[in-house]
């Protein structure tokens, strides 16, 4: 994936047909993935179901320059369409609120179409369940838009610890802490906030189903630990607020390691800083998401060491997800782009019956469910005051 | 307190005469007392019970040009023949292991001698009380060196909140992470390790008592706010050892707002972190011990502000406790002199009979006790299986 | 051009016809330059001259999906095809050896097709000039991809001098460190090395021309100040090199203000380290690019102000400029892009033979001769004894 | 120099009578100069001529304790009295405006009082040579307080290029960076600006000499390298001022490294910041005063390292110089101490007619001598057109 034209990462003929659910005029997670698909010219937007909103859809795909016959009103109308195309999609970018992600879904598995998924996965773990049934069953590509994983230096890190440089892991400190939901914002006329926080459309978790989720998934996968149990207190700081704008977990993963979630909306003077440090006996390593182009790493007894991305001791897990040199910053569009590389790697494969090569990595359709697990887990922890609950 | 000459820092007459209790050879803390007591001028060490070894009591006592009939075998005798001669000292410096604290600290107040005395307090909360009592019979001063509250920019941000910079405050977040009881450095040697992993000399808390309490009193300090009752989990990672090396606590305070405190011996990578977030509702507060001079402050919906210590915007509380101009930096030694000058105004305010400036502040016996009150709650909510526990 | 579609920034019929010279396979800067324009989706790349070897441009051309019959063997041919076509390219971008550029841009021009080139502009300032004399007579537009000028804070540094924030300039402090040629790296198989280190293909100026004018556009484009003379020490530290690895200059600027640029391709430790301090009258700010979401923000007597990219604060230049939240990381990519969307801005209001709206900044042919007066009064400096020479 | 009692580090019998001239109330560095000899109990402060106004030598005395017969109204009073005393001072602390310290120290040295001296060392070229010369013959130590020298991590930076860590120098740059004199500070009151700015009382050098000289000092410091002739442009920003406020300097060292010094005190949002980058041709150091329990070490080709004080990797050179363990911050005063700490090991040794361990270091006359030839040399090649000057 270095910047070399001729390694088939820009377009051509092989572009694959991309749809998109969502997104539509005033979304702003639509924009990103369109992004996301356009960076490394693997995809070509065709067809779209852009907003619920018939008009909107209408006019959303004209702006996009979608041929007019294929701006749907609906997704069902468009999994249909488009599965009877000798040139219909070949992948469809779910990009809507939560608790449309797997009725969309499903509708696109069934006709046979890929799917590359916002996250989290559902609005309940038995909806989850379902549809790692129906996946699995379809045998269809299943991507989550965990994006943050798709930074190179998050894959560095998975790689360092997978190798052991760190020794058995002992800590896993996760900090996702943001300030835009400090006053009341669904109130006063903003989207973004008005569906978050709203449970018919964001299911039970409001903060830690919107970022909770992602440093959970974040600890994961680099750490490679299962949890085995959780501990959970959630609050709602902003009165009136219907669902948590602050989460504090603590976790015990399988092999006795602790780590400690802190997720809150509503810590003034903090954009989007979601931090991880993982401890193990050997080494330490701490990352924060805001300059993801540096990684801090720690051997026992030995000065630490600051990795930057692409920069010297870069391994081939991390190498092979960057664009350009180091000292040229990369920053969140590339990462979420890194995941639809993956998912183009894995689909193009596909197409000729054979599997990605062993190093492409997306978030899937499981890790969805181990979302949703931990979001239960949690909101009944809480519930019960605050007790530990098995994760699934 | 600024650099000049003429204000009574300095000097002459007017020095304390100071005694010590441990901090013989080979110690750690009692050497950092003493330099705290020289660096403004206001003390003279001239008595001293260095060790509990009087061979190593005596010699130590030699080094530091002590009188040899001031060099005692043990703090008993250092009190009573103390308090019986005219020059006798007027406060004296408890720097042994915890266990220590109270018995010496008794023999001091009884025969009418400030003290100061390191943290923790003590090894129970019985014995803590106690000794509250006494004290406050005793009428004589007591200051815990809690040494990180003498940081003028923790003044800054206690200062910030009192004023309502922050608004109400929500969220209190405490991290204090270092890496030196990774591995088991209490069977190889290290002196600092044995006593502080011996339950018989530390009491039921290690990491908890050694570091966590600092972490516990900074979050009070600087928020002012009382906990109602926490849950905890203390885990030993390291095989053989005898406490805990590692605490996560969550914290619900008086009126609402919530805390997190992780402190951990085992965060390979981590010198002496100590990090302390607070947010309110209108604002937040950023602080990291490792480089003490600067404290990051947001307000909601504006950029963020970097202080620094004596910097613009000091408050007068900061700018009290600093000696050099903003950009020259100022350490750990004179935030814990910073302690011992706020003693010796209040010894000059007692020797003339009166109170000192309402600007002084130092941490009290009552801190002490309420310290071995979260240590306490801590280490029965984790042995309870992680169950809200009252503190005290 | 926040990510909302709609807004005419994405796509479909209104997609402008872009050509490219140069990068081919194994070339660096001929990838981001497709990235930057594919990224708003507001170009498609329908031609190019790809190679100066006519195999190799083939073979890159159907990589990139080209139609053969587009995929030209030199720049002139495909010049004088293209602007025979209907369908032909309106914009090409020349990412050739600098050698090449004027050749390459003179031929576009007299074919009446926009120009967007790398830099420096040309390998002499007379090759330059008679670029400008032909640009201007050509009513064709012309943008130099100094692309450190798209980045927001960039933008927001501009727009802050201008309205007179940091009252009048007095200091600009430029610095451009790299060490990727420590060592002979041209005599051991980089292509990136061999040309840079080649007078024949750079010019007369090696770190000077490579990066040396990176850092003095960006310190006149943020500063608004013209440079009256400036004074050089250019020096080659690696031995059997031909060009200059390290560059040190003085500059006086009209009114006054002073500054200093040092460059160096030899610093050990510094991947990509452009930093910029502009300080006036009444503040001053700092800047990095490798962390280009973070401006520091000084006003005289006040605490220090960390700007950031789409925070509080930023104003319309900046704003426009960004496509995602703060805390969001844009990186280098993204800077380059928005090169590209001024460039679509002027083309669009061009082919309805309007100007674009005020707002549209790009680095155009008189900033690729000012560029290359700073390079030749400073090798003529330099060669001279570090003498006091004026600057066109 | 590890905080342990028993080294003959604290106190007694062994502490160094000391004087100071200068220093009376309203100064800033008497004071500094009084902490550092204080922080190790190696001196005591028993004489002093604080004020050439005598009234305020008097007051001053008696604020700092000291007997009223051995407070001076004049230096040469003050060293011929001291001088007959059997407990006269062995060594005085000058702290003067720099037009006094060339008198002053040739008073005591011709008395055979060794004599620690603020920099710069004097107002002329010419008057240091007399005095590197009176000081030979005189055979007292002569210790000059480039404190920043001081500093455990300078220590280490100096011993790793000693030790060849970074291959041969290329690279010094030396940046000393404030915004305290942005306006006309010493019209409005500021005795520290007055003194500062007028020639009679600091010589040819305003910021030059100031600050320039530190970081002139500290470049030498670190890399070892003698410079053979400069080119220096001085500015004076502020109008109404007689001095210098602004100052760039080219630097050609013998062997053929290069060095780029700017200090500045017009660099709004600059606190004191002093940072130093140099840079080889197997690796490179930076370091930043501000932060000084930081230094960054680059290996060609390697991962960026982090080096703390008193942390992994620490050298003996640097380790000697440390209180308190990693992580728990030192600063300016312990800096300034430092100089003071060596100066003590060479007096002790001289009592006993011995020299001090090879690895006391401290900055010597001829370093004074060397700045006032930089100061001079910068002064002529910037009245000259900024022009290539010897330096001595």
């Amino acid at each position: 994936m270095a910047i070399e034209a001729g390694k088939g990462t820009e377009g051509g003929a092989r572009r694959i047909r991309l749809g998109m659910v969502g997104g539509g005029q005033g979304a702003f997670i639509g924009a990103v993935h369109r992004i996301a698909a356009r960076l490394d010219d693997r995809y070509e937007l065709v067809a779209g179901a852009l907003s619920s909103d018939a008009e909107r859809a209408r006019a959303s795909g004209a702006d996009l320059g979608l041929a007019p016959e294929r701006s749907y009103a609906s997704f069902s109308e468009m999994a249909s369409a488009e599965a009877a195309r000798d040139d219909g999609i070949e992948v469809v970018s779910i990009v809507t609120p939560n608790h449309m992600h797997v009725p969309a879904a499903k509708a696109f598995l069934e006709a046979g179409i890929h799917v590359i998924c916002d996250k989290p996965l559902s609005v309940s773990v038995a909806e989850a369940e379902d549809l790692v049934a129906l996946q699995a069953k379809s045998r269809r590509i299943f991507a989550l838009t965990h994006n943050y994983t798709g930074y190179p230096l998050i894959r560095q890190a998975r790689a360092m610890v997978e190798a052991g440089e760190l020794g058995e892991i002992r800590l896993v400190q996760m900090e996702y802490a943001q300030d835009w939901l400090s006053e009341r914002a669904e109130a006063t006329g903003s989207k973004q906030a008005e569906w978050r926080t709203d449970p018919a459309r964001s299911g039970a978790g409001g903060c830690i189903g919107d970022i909770g989720t992602h440093a959970y998934n974040l600890g994961a996968f680099v750490s490679g630990l299962k949890t085995r149990e959780l501990l959970a207190e959630l609050t709602t700081f902003v009165e009136g607020r219907a669902l948590d704008d602050d989460v504090r977990v603590l976790l015990r993963y399988e092999g006795g390691a602790k780590g400690v979630l802190w997720a809150s909306q509503v810590a003034v003077g903090n954009e989007n800083a979601l931090r991880l440090q993982v401890y193990g006996t050997k080494g330490g390593l701490e990352w924060c998401q805001e300059n993801p182009n540096q990684l801090w790493f720690s051997r026992l007894g030995q000065p630490k060491q600051l990795l930057t991305r692409n920069g010297a001791g870069s391994l081939p897990a991390a190498a092979r997800m960057t664009r350009v040199p180091p000292g040229h910053p990369e920053g969140y569009l590339e990462g979420f782009a890194n995941i639809y590389y993956e998912v183009a790697e894995a689909i193009l494969a596909a197409r000729s019956g054979g599997a990605p090569d062993a190093a492409v990595t997306y978030p899937s359709v499981a890790d969805g469910l181990a979302g949703m697990r931990f979001i239960e887990a949690a909101v009944a922890s809480s519930r019960g005051g605050s007790v530990w609950t098995p994760v699934g």
